[in-house]
């Protein structure tokens, strides 16, 4: 999916929401662990109860490979049953030596076709560059993220640079990608720093987790990261998808959905932008 | 695999060579694309022809996952076979919040029994500490990468700690870790910076990677990241796994790796480790 059938998706669903897909055999309702394939199960309702309120979803693929095959099953019947109409965040953080994050690349890109992977940008450019060269489809760059942890690299001042280590990973990556293929984790836990970051970046989506359980507000979120495009997606997972541990769950899962949606079309009309 | 019988095995095989298990289909000789499962008899031929000479495996997952189930499959049977004497790394490079981790940690190190993960430390101490709290397990964190991409973010000094951030990386580690529970990945194409490193972390064993195709030299790299235990596992993917691409693909790949190891036990020799 490209930029602009992004954006116009934005402007359809009056919604800039993405649903992380997170599932958890613990959480889940006990009535779908009788299923065949209750991961699948669980990611089908939730779709069902929550594509008209969202844009993307965001498999986290560690709540999948830790069930080996089937969770790998899991989650190849799950990116084949999100309609198309959805972008597709395969949110693995990966990244590696050139010859080895091709090989990620391709997996995620060719065989499970989804839009976009995370990325871990520690190792530099020849670790982000093979994202970049798939026609179409898009790098998203661990910038700032939501996590306590966040503090202890990423904020880091770089001495030459005088800016801290995060910021020098959004100066690197926009020489590598365009606004077209490029995007960048900001954790919703930082408004300023998200201003901040709107700043540094005005032209490229930004992927926002931690609203919701994480205690990110989406009001505040998105008067820092709005830009001509709206300019970001802001996921939430555990609130969504765990609104209820219920019968109820894909019900309270879209009234979730719902709700985000509805907060989002009131901020999208404010900014005139639908 | 703990910390002692890890050295007993170095002393026992005179070797502290890591046999980079990297599968690519593209490379691997034709006469093996007509078996059932291609990656795995190239992994097992690999495995039978090298033990020997090896004290570790480290496939890495990008190699797997690029072919989906296939490839999942192929890594489950390959960590299966491979000897329980071996120490085994999953070069995933994976991290992530805190309770993402935990879900990498399990199917690494509880669904498919790997001794190690490789780990990124983008996003600080909730994304790594999961994986040191699994009893016998290690986390091997990225520190300095044998890759050009390294020079992007590794090198940057720090303006507070007036160091640069791999050094960081470094001290924050041990604090959340021990030489029981930690290693670190440190690039053998830097021979003078792993020095430096094996200063700043005396007791922690390094995987270092880049020997062979990336251009690393073992004795200078071997010299500079000895220490009492040894405290090295320097690894090997493609200049023994495609030492030939031909029908004798696994008998050029024992003689590579016992060339390895044959200058590896003169170093042990010399200093009278062995």
């Amino acid at each position: 999916m490209n930029r602009s059938e992004l954006v116009n998706s934005i402007k359809e669903k009056r919604s800039f929401l993405c649903v992380g897909l997170d599932p958890d055999l613990d959480k889940l309702p006990p009535h779908l662990l009788n299923s065949n394939d209750p991961i699948f199960e669980f990611n089908r309702q939730i779709i069902d109860a929550t594509k008209d309120y969202c844009v993307a979803y965001k498999p986290n693929i560690a709540f999948y490979e830790c069930y080996g095959i089937d969770g790998w099953k899991a989650l190849q019947k799950t990116i084949d049953y999100i309609p198309k109409s959805h972008f597709t965040i395969a949110d693995g953080k990966r990244g590696d030596i050139g010859n080895t994050s091709r090989y990620y690349a391709k997996t995620f890109f060719e065989q499970l076709h989804f839009d976009s992977v995370t990325v871990a940008p520690y190792m530099g450019e020849d670790s982000v560059r093979p994202f970049l060269e798939f026609e179409g489809k898009w790098a998203i760059i661990l910038a700032l993220t939501s996590n306590k942890g966040a503090n202890d690299f990423q904020f880091s001042q770089l001495e030459k640079e005088q800016k801290p280590l995060f910021e020098k990973v959004l100066d690197k990556c926009m020489e590598w990608g365009t606004a077209d293929n490029l995007m960048f984790v900001t954790g919703a836990t930082r408004p300023k720093d998200l201003g901040h970051i709107r700043d540094l970046v005005p032209e490229h989506f930004l992927l926002i987790p931690g609203v919701g359980a994480q205690g990110g507000d989406l009001q505040e979120v998105a008067e820092q990261a709005f830009n001509k495009d709206c300019g970001m997606l802001v996921n939430s997972s555990r609130g969504i998808i765990y609104a209820s541990a219920g019968a109820d769950f894909a019900e309270k899962a879209g009234d979730a959905a719902r709700q985000l949606q509805q907060q989002m079309e009131a901020f999208l009309k404010e900014k005139s932008f639908i």
